[in-house]
């Protein structure tokens, strides 16, 4: 039997994937859960027919989202992290010896069952005493908060339909309350390349840098997303991204990664010229 | 009525494109050539049933192989491009007024043809003056040639079929060769992430690496590309790739880009921890 996953990527662009097996079907209170099998892949979790992740190539999303900003501030010690349910955020977070508290906002709790179940090498992370997960919308928790986390995490899907709240100058502002005064924010920014996506991408970064004082996007590869080429914004109340790096001091962790290192934290925010061309558009 | 191209990037995965219209299509002596009209990506270019290039994206392709080495070597007259008969990379290196002579060694003269018919906006190029165009075998060509180059581009499809003469040892020795005292020697290096791909990559490198005194590997984002996560090969007799860029000196030339930058030159080659891997398993 042939059987493939599209990702549809534009209405004329998509990826797809040859699946061995749909391992797990639901809809939730919120949304439709999918977990695939494939060869070239290994795991795939669907959420409302948009790829979320691959268990091939999540590490590069979940590395590049956690250790950036982790090489740079340099006393981490409560985060927050904003969707996230699948545990790959936390599984990078808890890294860190240092780390003493880890809030998950994930609004559905079936997202976190099936990925407990299904992709355990990435979600049993969530199991760490130091993480307290609560199955709330995203926007409505951070409101209650101020002075609170060291850093905050949004690993939220993409901006159209329920997520839509955590891609508003609101959403920010209460990120900024909820900072101590030398926090970090960190967000998944989407892909600068397809028309859609590049206006989303510009409208995010345009909302966050009204929102702080410090604002560079930077990017991986990551083959698995629409383009491959993603983009990520770092927002800073105090330290910067390039001249707040600690090389030596990330070194001497001896965390394990397989993408990112010290070595290339320079290049991830060196942008292609468009890219800083569609991101200048709003800078001014 | 819905039509599709599919780019197979493995027996399991696929990135399939919604085309308006083929514009051409034809069997040469060499390989099958076709020309497809997208929204998304413009033209596409299609050798042997595999995507070479979109109007939408090839700029990134052929900035990327042709202004790296070019901002790097402080004196090229004399280049030659292996394959690149669609014109991308005479494009570009046209933009050097220093640029005296460039010869094209392009086998199949329909390839030629059927570009400038239809992506004239790229092909064009071929017609400067400065351009030599040999439908030859590539690897014949330079087996006599000696001490002839500055510059010598590598712009070939992949290491199977036709062009698979292109990327043995002695091919690498004989630009060795080719080349004057300080030259320097671009090949497209495949992609580090699929299995089959990464393979290529790394035997690419070794034979590269046996044959040159320097030699790094950089990338690109390019969304077309099998997992968008491109490579290329730097190698050279003299100059370094990072230690010898003259960043003020390219940005005098006023040369204009979309993707490349010297700003973002030492980023590329600072690759993920994986692809390192994967190379310094072939330099021990």
């Amino acid at each position: 039997m042939e059987m493939w996953f599209s990702d549809i990527h534009t209405d004329g662009v998509k990826l797809s994937i040859r699946i061995e097996e749909q391992l797990f079907s639901a809809q939730s209170e919120v949304q439709r859960i999918d977990v695939l099998e494939s060869k070239d892949f290994g795991k795939i979790l669907v959420v409302d027919g948009d790829l979320m992740l691959t268990e091939r190539d999540e590490f590069i999303y979940h590395e590049m989202i956690t250790h950036v900003p982790m090489a740079v501030h340099p006393d981490v010690r409560q985060v927050l992290v904003v969707g996230g349910g699948d545990g790959g955020v936390v599984r990078e977070l808890i890294k860190y010896d240092t780390i003493e508290t880890i809030d998950v906002v994930e609004p559905d709790p079936l997202l976190v069952e099936a990925c407990r179940k299904y992709i355990p090498e990435i979600a049993n992370s969530l199991t760490d005493e130091r993480v307290s997960i609560f199955n709330e919308d995203g926007l409505r928790f951070i409101r209650s908060k101020s002075d609170a986390y060291d850093l905050i995490i949004i690993d939220s899907p993409n901006p159209f339909g329920a997520g839509e709240g955590l891609f508003t100058k609101e959403f920010y502002g209460n990120c900024y309350n909820a900072l101590r005064e030398d926090g970090v924010m960190i967000n998944q920014n989407e892909s600068p390349f397809y028309t859609e996506e590049a206006f989303q991408c510009q409208r995010m970064h345009k909302r966050i840098l009204e929102t702080f004082p410090i604002c560079r996007v930077y990017q991986a590869h990551i083959p698995s997303y629409p383009s491959g080429h993603w983009l990520f914004g770092f927002a800073s109340k105090k330290y910067h991204p390039l001249d707040d790096l600690d090389k030596v001091g990330w070194k001497l962790k001896g965390i394990h990664t397989k993408y990112y290192e010290p070595r290339l934290h320079a290049g991830v925010f060196a942008l292609p010229a468009y890219v800083e061309a569609l991101l200048e558009d709003v800078e001014r």
